[in-house]
């Protein structure tokens, strides 16, 4: 949650454009991994050399960056520079606590987006800022960790499957923003089960528990709708025409795209719906059986106060001999055996009007 | 709940437009119904042969075909293709999941609605995706299960009545939208027969089922607007005449189904307004039951509580030869009655205290 | 409340235009009035022959034809018939169910609103359908049953009060409507008076009865809203200068008419706040007043307890003559005094104590 | 409350523009009073001829009446006839229940603006209306009862301070509903002051008096915002420089005039939303206080609870002479003692097993 | 609280532009800052005299002019009048509760912004006014107190930094807004920490100071969002390339600090959203333990409630004597071994019957 903050805090102070790397640490020497492509010829490259992959700027093929890891801050700002990129571009893909959002410049167009994935040990949802800067001729991308989302579109130009080979950087760039949404419904999926869960824990065994995954999950969805909600917007800008680095072509794979987001933010409102719906279910699940356990033990004590009176009333020490009136039942002969079915009677009856008065 | 995500889960992974039905299989066979009609003729036909049907696509004819259940994807692709439709639109059949929307393509119009029955074992209300292909001289549906919902529209074809038969395509997706739409007041109407029994039910003899119906219908109603809300806009864009594929004409049916769809959805929010309300008086009205049985019990505790006091005091020991101060009471002659009395007295005091205090 | 679908759910599966009267039947016969006037004549006429009002339809006096009581649908079709009505609007005319809405023709103009009265028996609020179609030299009113809104008007025109018989049909139309909003008053008005006295039972004598009453109103106001709040999209369409039926001279009184229905709208929002505060103070006095008579009664049983616990002490069965530790006060001369007096010091302390601690 | 509804169900069945007025009589003769001025001349005049305005009228001077009361509707009629209002006008003035508003006609803007005071007393804030008639060379205004908000603004006309006397009609209206604003945020402060008392009073000894007076200040606050709220839209149109009589030079004073509108607005949903947090706090700190109460008086019961077990045991009367088994303990050396030191052992025992748990 | 409303009602009743300083007066010297500069050239002066500033008014360099304090309105006042600014902006600048605002005058640009400081001590979250006045050639700054948020602009303007002194007024006033942006995130970190400071609290020991903590929160996140939110417009504003003084240079820099504020108002709703949890947390976890604490002491008295009913049988004085059939129990050889094994079965009994239950 704090991390939603410290990263841009630390640059208070520090003019604009400073290009400060706000994530983790790693000591790992970071990749860059280049894929260079047109409809006939394919090149596949892994290389730390930053100059490698400026070579491939300008020509007419489509020149693919990739970057696993923005620790190395002096690497990602020296391949920024090779690609004339503005300070200000640089700055917001080292701080990786961003909104996704789109900036348009006059030769590159740079997007962010996030990137989620569902930890499965913890059950927490983690969260990881992709850079996109988009040229006429290349597309440079920006991951925080290494992954495997882009797998199947690399697997694709390799493979020369389907359209990826015959299109350009637009297409590319839309493929990759398709793959990260495609992974929203997997996390979705993975939330879905959790309330799914939840929801038959919370029928038949509700416990303290309950109530925190519930909260737990509130806050998740609260965090993923946090950061989903504003790439509607950003697709929303690329799709309307204006930018010169989008061709017309790919606007029908935006609008697709553009509605998948519609129904991932449509599915996390539901979600989050039933989350509040599951909340109050819990609230007075618990409150009704706490009652139900208040009702019968009062009922229950209900019962013996007046029989426990009858036997105060007997163990009274009022003095037999001095009087008639004075207690004459401890001397009957059938004194006790009256004095329990009075008990009895009393505590039957007592238990019978409650019974049908249905109290319990 | 689930369903909302899993189906386009399956596809993270893969590129997009590959056609994969993510619905439920059943083993049988799909059958395509052809209708073929102008105002003089009309042609009724059942095939399982996609060709046949293709025929009759460019003739100036109306040519509705009508496909019940997608689980055969490859006979679904294959009449696409005999259409000539978008990779992405075959897409968007097959994934049964969506949100009703609407894809303007050069020569024909795509659009997905949700049909929705109401169960009668289950109580539940069921959502299946209406698929809709509009050109110029044909209309594609496809229906996930067999249904009747159409049939009203096939009589009037058959039997020629009404405008049906003299007007294009455009007045046929009309027609069929219609009648779905119409399907949604008979389930409105069945939510509302349950809405009063849940109502005589929370007057009479509230229970924790209650609650749960309640829950239930809350949910049932958050899914059916979700799944009717997105299509008053897509109404909204068919009417806007900007479609060339849709007459002026037909402007003012669209009006109308315009105005019967704001109803639906007015009428979703009040029931779930009411629902609300619902929610409110149960708790409440457990909770005050609740009360008045510990109120009730508490008092009658209290009651006895001096009594039993009275009791004790007169089972106490003390030496009562030793000196004439000692529970000089034991020894009167109507020392248990006078005991009784008081008891009685104290009992029936308190009674009326909290009688006149309108405690209970 | 199921009225609000049944009657639309009726017609599912029959083709769009069927005229089908959905609401209650009456025996009665339906009657017309006719009234036909211009600045120097007019005409006031009731018969129940459809033919003798479309004679005055085409000359240039105003007239107005009103119909009290839709049951007999054959009639109503047959005077739409005379004016030349879509069928969709004769469709609207007789489905009574509908949400306040306007739609504009080549030729005349339909609109469905809604009239409210205040049963006084009942406390309810009944909705009525009023249906106006304006001509350029003609009026149509459609109502569902009998009723007195439309009598100022009548007077007016009868004893050409006013500017009504100077004008045309639209001014005719805004008076009408003038008086249908005037009415929304009258019913706020009685509203108002409810909530007063709700008012006043929840500070003298709250009960579950007032809870229900509350509840009622909220729902009344829910109900009151949803068929009001879209005239003011209707009157917004009208007085936007776009419909050639209505002129330039009448929308200042459009303007103002509104104002009204905002001012209405106003009231009503203000109205659901109140009840909404209402219910809170209801819950919490409720709540609150349970709170005492318990703690209460709690504090009563606390201070019994260890007086109980004394006289359970002093009842204990030592053998004072085995040893002189055993219960020696059972011997002394003010043993019983002494047991009195400090069961009464122990109850007068805990009494204090709890006094100044607030707790009562 | 009512009276927001009241005076306008009055006009049910009266023709439209029907001047009546709604607010409440008063026996007084209401009074006049003209100021008429330019750079160089001003003239103070109170009258009850209404004719001795109309004079100044026509004249390039300004000309600002001002009438104090409205209950003789006649007098007001005659001068709005002098000034040839529109009918629906004078009807608006009367009618003292209109929500905010700004009415264009050709020659004159009427604009309704509500006045607020604070009544010490009563602690309620009073609402009055005041209506604005702006034309070219003359201003009019009308308030309900006789104040002195707009004694600054004579003061600076007399004194010739500030540009008031330099500037034309619309100036003065601004610097009229300028003071009006400014008495907003003097009403403010008072709300403020009673906000802060009610915290420190829900901090000290919350009582039912003070959810009463939240209540209270929560429907002031509703009725405030109600009435405040659209008067942001009249100065809004106002400024958009669409209206001939307001000149270009007074659009800055407009949009200071706005700004400090959007800051009481601001401050209102603020004042709002503290409440609304009070009431929370208030809730809560209600119901732990009955919680603690309850839990010490509970555990006090409990600690006694085994005691009272333990004098029921030596109470028993079982025959110690019959067997050396039957409570052998009654005829010990130490019983009595020992007993007494059993009772403080398990009192303190269960007061340290509560004290170590937490549980007061 | 007050303050938000208290300095606008000192102004009631005197004429708009009346400059008056609304803030806390303190004794110091008011001390003016003055640093010119172009790309070549940099002066730096500290004065108290007004007329020092106005003399780089004109000059084709840079001048900014930074007061911090604003307690001699009289200075301020001179000083505004040297740059001919309206009366209503000396009026603003004074003002110092005024919400985030933007006026565009012909021949300067005024800005208010609020800036925040959290204090360490009080844990309260300060809010001060700073003003911006930009001109051509100037820009004017009031702060009401001294603080080091502008030093890193001036170190860098010193040490001819970055691009900031190859720029004009604008990206001087950009430079400066943002250093007060990069504060809020500051702020935020500050509140972030404390929320989790709170979780941790509300985890580990729920007290009544953690529920009034989160209310304070919950109010500091309420101001803060007020105070920022309107920011966004202003700035929004500022980009819309209408403002000739902002040239077009300039606009990505704006548009990446309306990014920042984006995100500090996301956060902001973020925080609301966890601390509303919080709160529920907080309530439900209370009632809880409440309840897991009154329902064992409930059980525990309803274990010891038929024990101490069969002591009080026991102590019963039936007269054993006088018939076989009156508590022979008394005089059974393990008469008193069976009572208390009685006992114990019955409690164990009972415990296990709880226990099976899962009541505890």
């Amino acid at each position: 949650m704090i991390s939603l903050v410290k990263p841009s805090a630390l640059k208070a102070g520090l003019p604009p454009g400073t290009p400060i790397y706000t994530g983790q640490q790693t000591g790992t020497e970071v990749k860059i991994n280049l894929i260079d492509y047109d409809p006939e010829h394919s090149l596949f490259l892994t290389t730390d050399q930053v100059e490698e992959c400026a070579v491939h700027k300008d020509k007419p093929t489509v020149s693919w960056t990739n970057i696993d890891g923005l620790h190395q801050a002096d690497k990602v700002e020296k391949l920024c520079q090779c690609f004339n990129l503005h300070p200000l571009t640089v700055e917001d893909i080292l701080n990786t606590s961003q909104r996704p959002k789109i900036d348009v410049f006059d030769d590159y167009v740079y997007l962010a987006v996030r990137m989620h994935h569902h930890n499965e040990k913890t059950g927490k949802i983690l969260s990881e800022q992709v850079s996109f800067v988009l040229g006429k001729t290349f597309l440079l991308t920006f991951q925080e960790t290494v992954g495997d989302t882009f797998d199947s579109a690399r697997i694709r130009i390799k493979e020369n499957k389907g359209r990826i080979r015959k299109m350009g950087t637009d297409y590319l760039l839309y493929a990759l923003i398709d793959s990260i949404v495609d992974n929203y419904f997997t996390v979705l999926e993975k939330v879905g089960e959790d309330i799914e869960m939840l929801e038959d824990e919370l029928v038949e065994r509700p416990s303290n528990a309950t109530m925190q995954n519930i909260h737990f999950m509130k806050r998740e969805m609260l965090l993923l709708r946090k950061s989903i909600w504003p790439l509607r917007e950003v697709i929303s800008s690329l799709r309307r025409d204006e930018i010169p680095l989008i061709s017309q072509d790919i606007s029908i794979f935006l609008n697709d795209l553009y509605d998948h987001i519609i129904q991932v933010i449509d599915t996390i409102e539901t979600y989050r719906d039933m989350i509040s719906g599951m909340l109050d279910i819990y609230l007075s699940s618990v409150s009704n059986r706490m009652n139900e356990i208040m009702k019968v033990l009062t009922i229950f004590a209900a019962i013996f106060i007046p029989l426990t009176f009858i036997a105060g009333v007997y163990g009274m020490n009022f003095n037999t001999e001095k009087s008639p009136f004075n207690m004459p039942e401890l001397n009957w002969y059938f004194g006790y055996p009256f004095a329990l079915t009075l008990m009895v009677v009393v505590g039957l009856g007592m238990f019978i009007f409650f019974k049908t008065r249905k109290w319990f």
